[in-house]
Formats: structure tokens, sequence, C-alpha cells
């Protein structure tokens, strides 16, 4: 048996990106990207309403086309009968209307520029009013709905999605048959399955965004669907009370798509999933591993075995089993916003304009700042808090300002209050007894930000590893796809096999630095008093001492 | 008698003025600015030690001959005998060490270049840890000496300074006979009275800055001072037990100034004040009237009748008699950052860069924003809280940033910040029966930034009047020079003669908009909250609601 290899396909927010992988060291042989064609970046907005974003469902079938052919011809002595498998991770909950057959509305001629009728990506927010009446409803007749996604159905997500639409755009929605997430349309196409009825629906979308849960036989049921809309629970039939991990096959390359795409026919697809979720596998996740993928935002992922007993977390996004592995609860945390406040700083606010306020220059002041020496602490909620608090309607802070205080302080302490959001993370994972062994880190951040990096490691006190890969999520999909390509055609039969051959670190890691961490834990202190007492009902400290505190610790940092 | 006119000297930071005004009128005839020739735009400063601030006296007498001879020159029909007084207003507390004829060490051959021989500006810090030992040892066994002064005693004040000389610069404190303010030793050397036995010392400065109060006989007991330092008691034995007021007579013009100036001898001078108060009295202060100086920090005034009872208010810096206005009581309260919180954001943080950051541009896109519609609240502490916590060690603040914060609205919110903490002062003499009928302001800030005017007229609730006087302090002072004169003399018997003649506003109110007040209103509740939970020991209030009350006012808001 030759070189034996496995695609990873990516769908995000801008472009697809295929990667090609060979399965027995998880060297990455060739990659490409496609920017989606539609739209500002591929994304459709509306001036009119910020919350909107949708993209065209043709943007994923040509760049699939594209990228597969593009890594094909750089792919050397690599030749298309050595590929075994393919995965997929996208977006999500990014929904789309079908029509009974499977075919996204949009791609009808008649709704080819409608935008109810195209994928409604993750960041739209359209939905907002319906996610606020989803959550109600479910607080009141069905809360373990809500237990299990942190207490606040999102309108980010699958039914608010559906349910606007069907207030806002009827004809769409007695045009589709049902909806499906790309995740799931994806692998449908390239195996020919994308009919509803043969159509296999993943665990990782059902999960977390679509209250499906196997302790009450899947998707929510038809009466607490039909006391929003009886057209919901409409949908609700055609939705399967069974959902598949990414160890499952989805169905092998259809004859048009080995033909499209210049690959054999038959080569086993395997079940999507989310991106962060593949991420979490390319990056190594196995229980004990916290994979953080740090970029805008952050998504926070444990795994923990099914066997083993686990309660609920309060403040977790979404415990799924096999969410992110089979055999395993999937643990998603995350923080609404890291790399966006450093971002809205630089580029909103722009502290000592274009040449001063860089993230080059700021970084290059702020690495020179002592821990605790500006005596300043912000709170990381210019977006909300996701974890722990799940709270949309929190917002930044910052104390401890002089009138001596720099940008590179502010930027400092915004980085570090983000850190401090990670603490609180990592130590909620251990409150409930998922203990946090390792952390490995990927994303932009992680890649790119090594001031940022450190200060993670000593707020944290861990060491904090960084993936190997810098493509975890398409790793991970070309992880799936070793795994449903089994072992017998030179793949793995278990996640568990493939990860120490398909994944690792880099040599560098951040340490901890044991006076950093002494005042940080200091500081996280008082970083706590304010998250509790303005992300809280519960605390009534007085908070006088904050202040106080902080500039004690200054001038004992400022003097040594 | 034909035109009558007075003299205002105001001895400022950087420069002194010379203003003649005709007493009939008020009308300010001629005016002159002298810039000191040493140090740094007059301050000399230690590139090691950031506390200390220093003057060369050599600067008020030169500075006093160039402006008032330059103000004769542009007198036109005013000939040196229609000068009936002398009034003059300083820095303060500004102390200097004086031999046993008065005259500054700093004019000795021998300490013309040493620092601590010269005048100690008020902005002289180097007394911090002496100050904290006169206030804790006053807490301990003289608690009334701290009632009238807020609780603290400030490094900024005549005995820190006295005491940190005669610790680190004995060669100096060993040479002075005493130490007098330059409020008192400017009038002394006019009128040839600045040795110690007949110097007239001001309550203004004594007052406020010395812990002088005639309810224990003058300045504080030698047995207090001795247990500070036994040197300190001897300089108390050289200190008077009594002070004058403003409308006293220090002396008549000496033949040496009357020389040196081109003026007539023995033309009469008052005794000094600092320069917020004779603002104050420029202003048009009377009972009932708040006059604020609004800069780069603030100065809130009131007087009371002294036959009228008053209480001490908690977290007033000074209630002193006399100490504006013979015959009342005077108040003061203030500010420790407005224009230089504003200042700092422009300057240090540079927001939008050097064009779109600049105080111009960011007012014109603050003006366009509706109160509440930032989502933004902050706390004016950057540079401690004078009134009404005398807490220096609390910090700056800003609550309610989002991705979409903009610079602008950073800038009205803190803008908006100074406002509220000048409606808790407002509120703080109200509450203490001091009614506040009527607000006059003057300083920088409310001749040049409409802005701020109206946002603390609609966050007050009070209309604003705006001093009509660009030069209030020095117009104070000639106001006093025309008390002095009397009657008989073309001038004024009492100052509730003057003021109605020699002080007004403009035509120009700040009206407070009810809208504005009703959304400001509600701010202000939240602004108390987070005010008495970072500023005071005593508040257990849950935080929570803050950032999702301004949330809610701010969608209102925008929805309008």
């Amino acid at each position: 048996m030759g070189q034996r290899c496995s695609i990873g396909l990516d769908f995000g927010t801008n472009s697809v990106r295929a990667l090609l992988v060979d399965v027995a060291t998880g060297e990455e042989i060739a990659t490409n990207v496609w920017d989606y064609a539609h739209g500002e970046a591929g994304v459709i907005v509306d001036t009119k309403d910020p919350n909107l974003a949708r993209q065209h469902p043709a943007d994923y079938l040509k760049g699939t086309e594209i990228t597969i052919r593009e890594i094909l011809k750089q792919a050397g002595d690599v030749a298309p009968q050595d590929i075994i498998g393919i995965g997929v991770d996208t977006t999500g909950s990014t929904p789309l209307p079908v029509d009974e057959k499977g075919t996204p509305l949009a791609l009808h001629e008649r709704f080819t520029t409608t935008p109810a009728a195209m994928a409604w990506l993750w960041k739209d927010h359209t939905g907002f009013a319906e996610a606020g009446e989803i959550t109600s409803l479910a607080a009141r007749i069905r809360p373990h709905y809500l237990a299990k996604c942190g207490g606040t159905y999102s309108s980010e997500w699958f039914w608010s999605k559906m349910f606007h639409c069907l207030r806002t755009s009827p004809e769409v929605f007695e045009a589709a048959y049902t909806w499906v997430e790309i995740a799931d349309w994806i692998p449908g196409f390239l195996t020919g399955t994308s009919d509803p009825e043969r159509l296999k629906r993943g665990i990782c979308a059902a999960g977390h965004k679509a209250m499906f849960n196997p302790s009450w036989n899947g998707y929510p049921d038809e009466e607490f669907l039909a006391e929003l809309d009886p057209k919901l629970a409409r949908v609700r039939k055609t939705l399967p009370n069974r959902a598949y991990t990414v160890s499952d096959v989805a169905g092998g390359l259809s004859p048009e798509w080995a033909e499209k795409t210049g690959l054999p026919e038959g080569i086993p697809v395997a079940v999507g999933a989310f991106d962060a979720h593949l991420g979490g596998v390319g990056s190594g996740i196995v229980p004990g591993v916290l994979v953080k993928i740090i970029g805008t935002s952050t998504c926070d992922m444990m795994v923990h075995p099914l066997n083993r007993e686990l309660p609920d977390i309060p403040g977790l996004c979404g415990i799924v089993p096999e969410s992110i592995l089979p055999g395993y609860y999937g643990l998603e945390a995350g923080q609404s916003a890291v790399g966006d406040i450093f971002n809205w700083f630089v580029n909103s606010i722009q502290p000592g304009g274009a040449q001063k306020g860089s993230h080059e220059e700021l970084t290059r002041q702020a690495e020179k700042l002592r821990p605790g020496e500006s005596g300043l602490l912000a709170l990381d909620w210019h977006n909300g808090n996701r974890t722990i608090l799940v709270d949309q309607r929190l917002t930044g802070m910052i104390l401890g300002m002089t009138l001596h205080t720099t940008p590179a302080e502010i930027y400092r302490a915004l980085i570090e209050a983000t850190a401090m959001g990670a603490r609180t993370i990592a130590e909620r994972f251990e409150e409930y007894g998922v203990k946090v062994e390792r952390v490995v880190n990927c994303g932009g951040i992680s890649a790119k930000n090594p001031l940022a990096m450190q200060i993670y490691a000593d707020v944290m006190g861990r060491p904090l590893d960084i993936s190997r890969s810098g493509q975890t999520c398409a790793l991970g999909a070309a992880m799936a796809g070793a795994v449903v390509a089994r072992r017998a055609k030179g793949g793995f039969d278990r996640f568990e096999d493939a990860t120490p051959v398909m994944t690792g670190v880099l040599d560098r890691k951040f340490n901890p630095n044991p006076d950093s961490c002494r005042i940080y834990d200091r500081l996280y202190v008082h970083y706590r008093r304010l998250h509790d007492s303005f992300g809280t009902t519960q605390s009534q400290e007085n908070l006088f001492s904050v202040m106080k505190e902080l500039l004690v610790i200054r001038d004992e940092v400022r003097k040594q």
C-alpha cells in the first residue's frame, strides 16, 4: 500500500478551503482556498438591516469543485486513487431551506436572488425576537431544552432563523419542504444523499443549535413547536429522530461529483460537523485536553466519556453526546469577543493614530509593561459574555485610568481581561469535575500573538501548547475522512487511533512565569469581584477596595 | 471726581496678569500678561522627581513691575492718580521660606538656585509622605483639625511642604525664620510690610491650607506640631493668631514700588487671597450663588452668612469663615480633573489620530449624539475625587463599551461623567441646607466649550450663567482693590456694594433641555450607584442592572 491521504473541506465565512493530508503522518500535502463569489467577501448583507447575513449555496458547490481540483493538481506523487476519504466542516448554525429533493430553494430560478431562500449564515441575527419567544416558551414548558444550551436559545440558531423566515418571508417558508444545516447538506450533495429521506444529519449541529437530544427523542416535540406556530410543527415532521457522528459515513462520492472533482467514485464522505468542533479534533482533543480556538472570539472545547458521570455545567453553551468525538460528550464553551476587542481598540478607537496605534506598535510597548503596573482592570464583555454568564447584554468596562494612562496600557489590559475570561472558563470546567490537564491552542491569536499567549499562560497559570497545524478545522475534517475510510482502507477505525498520528503541537510552548502568576492571581480576585457584581444577581459586595488594591499592586510592581 | 480705577494682580502658574478696571462699571480697560522667566513656563521641575514644582520669587517681583507699567501705558485717559486700590490673587498653597526680614531665601546669593529655598508651587507633591503623617496624627489627637478640611491633609498644603523641607533640605529649613504664602508675601513687598512682625496673613490661605481656624486660636498648636517634629513648633512661634480678609488693607504702596511701577505712593493694597476665591468674587458670588471655575479642574464655591447656622458638610475641602467674602463662611468644593480628562483622552489616548481625534472634531461628532444613546457611563476620577469623596486614590472608569463604541461616544461620556460629578457637588451643598439658587460659571471650559456647558445644564437640571469677565480672578482682585480704597476714595465700603456694579453675566445662558434632563436623571441614578459602590465603604448594592439599564435607555433613545 502506497501513501494514503484524506481530504478535509472547511467551509468558512468568506471562503472554502480544501486540505490534502497524509493519514500516516498528518503531513499537509496541499491546500487551496477559494473565495466565495457572492455578496461582500461571500456574505450577502442588507444595508438597511445590520442583522442580516446570508450565503448563496451555489458558492459551496463551485468552491468544492474548484478547491478539490486545485489540490489534486498540487498533490505531486499523490494520485486520486490514494485518497481514501473526505470530511467536511462548516460554519453553523447555517441552515438552508430546501425542497422535497433536498435542493436549496436559492438554486430554483424563482428564488435565486431571494435572501430568505439562501443559507442563513451563523452570524445572521434577524431572528432575535423569535429567539426571545423560543427561550420564553421553553423556560415555561420545556425547561430541560434550555438546560443543555446554557439557558438561552440564540438568535443565531436553527429554529430562530426558520421561525423568522416563517413570519417575514412566508412565500419562502411555504416553498421549503424542510431546512438543513449546510454541515449536513454538503456531505449530502457530495454523496447524492441530499434528499431529506436519506440525508444523515449530524449530532453536532442538531445537538448544539436545534435543541436535539437523545434523551427527549431528538428534536423539540411538535406540541412545543406548534405553540410557537403550527407551521413549525409541520417542519418537525420532516426531521428524523436520529443524528450521526463524524465517524459515520454520509455516503460514497457520487458519480456526478467524481466527475466534477476528478476523484474516484465511492470514496466515503463523513457526516459533517461545525468548524470549531473539527478544529478541536484537529488540535488533538482527548479527555483532559482543553482545546481553545482563539481568534476574533474563542471556542473552548473538552470531551468527557459518555460512560462517566457528568453534571449539567452552568453557563456552558452546549453539552451534547458525541458532538465532537464519538463516545464522548462534547462540551462547548467560549468567549464572545477576543481578537474583536483588540481590533475594536486599534481600528475604532485608533489610539495614537495610524502609526503609533497599530497592533505591532502597541504590542511592542505593551510587552515592556509588567503585570499590574498599569493599575488597570477590564471586563471583556464588549460583545456580551458567552461562558460562564451566557448574557449577550453585558458590556465592556475598564477601570483604573489616571491622567497618565497610555494606549499601550489599555491594550494590555484588554488582553489581560480576555485572559481572565479564559481562566474563568477553565475553572468552570474543573469546578464540575472535568479536569483540565493540558491546554492546546489554535486559531489566529495563538499563531500570531505571542504577547497574548504569554499573558494567557501567566493569567491561567498553565503551560499552553500551540497546535502544530495552522488549519486545524480542515485537518479535523480530513481526520474524519480517514476514520470513515476505516483501517482496512489505510485509515483508522477510531479517532483515538487517528489523533496521535495525525495531530501534534509545536515545540514552542508558553510557560507561565511564576512572578507574573502571583500578580495575576491577585488581579484575578478583583476581576471576579467585578465579574460577579456586574454579571450576576447574587453578589452584594462593596467594591471600594478594588481601585485601592489595584494601586497597591501597581505601586509595589513599580518599586521593584 | 473723574474715572476711578483699581488694579487686580493675578499670579498664576505660568504667568502674572495685571488688569485695570473701572470701578464704576467693571469695564476692563487694560490688561497685560508676563510669562515667568525661570524654569519651564515658569515652573522649576526635576526630571528625577515628577512631584517637584517650584517657582523663583524673583519672577513675582519682575512680573509685578512689568505688567503694571504696561497697563499704565495702555490706560489711555486713565492717569496713575485715578487708581485707587490694588488687589492680589495667587496660586496656593504656594509657601515660601523667608528670613527674619521677610526676604525669600531664594533671593539670598547662597540659595538662589536651591529649589527648596524657592516658592513651593501648589502642585508640588514632594511632601506626600509627610501629608500622610499629619493626617494620621490629626486623626488620632486633633480630629477637629481634619473636620474643616475634608478629612485629609493634602501633600499640596503648607505644613506638608514645610515638613518635607525640614527632612530633606535641613540647611534651608534652618536658614528660614518662617514661611509665608505668596498670597501674603506679594502684598507684603508691595507695601513694605513683608517683615514677619508686620505681615498680614490672609484667612483664605491660612484657613484652607494651614489648618488655621479662629475656633482653635489660629494655626495648629505647638504640642501637635512638636509631635511631628519639634522644629515645626519653633516655626509655629513665628505665626500670628490672627488672619485677615480681602477687605483688610495690607498697607499702602511703598515708595520703592511707587517708583518701580509709576503709581502714586500710598495706594491701598488689599490682603491677598487665592485665585479661585477671588475668581468667585469676580463672578459675583453672593449667598445662593454657586460659582464654578471650570478648567483643567474645577473649584466650586459658595458663601453662607456667618450669623446663620452651618453644619459641617462632609466632603467639602474647606469651610472657612471669611475666606471668600468678609461676613460669610467660604465653602470650597471641587473636582480634581475636568478639562484634564478631556485633554488626556485627546492627547494621551489620541483617539482617531491627529485629525480625527482633535477636540474640535470629537466635539462636532459628540454634539450629534443624544443623551443615553451611547450606552456608556463613566466615573470622572482620573485624578482622584476631591468633592464629595476626598480621595486621591480613586481612579477613572468607563463601562458600557461594545465593539461599536466610537471615540466621540467616549469623549461625550467623559464630559457627562464630569457633569455628574458637578451635580453631586451641587446636591451635597443643598443636602446640608446651602441652597443653590443660581450657578455662575467661569474658567476656560465655560468660555470655550458650549457642548460641555449644555451637558452640564442638562445633567444638573439647572440654567447656567457664564461670567461676563474672561479673567474673573484678576477682576476679583481689582474688586478687593476697590473695596480697600473705601467709598470715600471712589471705591466701596463692602463687597456687597461692589459686586452688582463690577460683575455680571453674559446674555448667553445654557438652559436645561427637559428631554435631556429626563434621560440624565435616569443615568445619574446609575452614576451614583457606581460612585457609592467604588467610592465609599457603605454601599453593598448588586450592580447587575447597571449595564442592562444603560442598554434599555440606549435602545429607547435610538428608537426615537
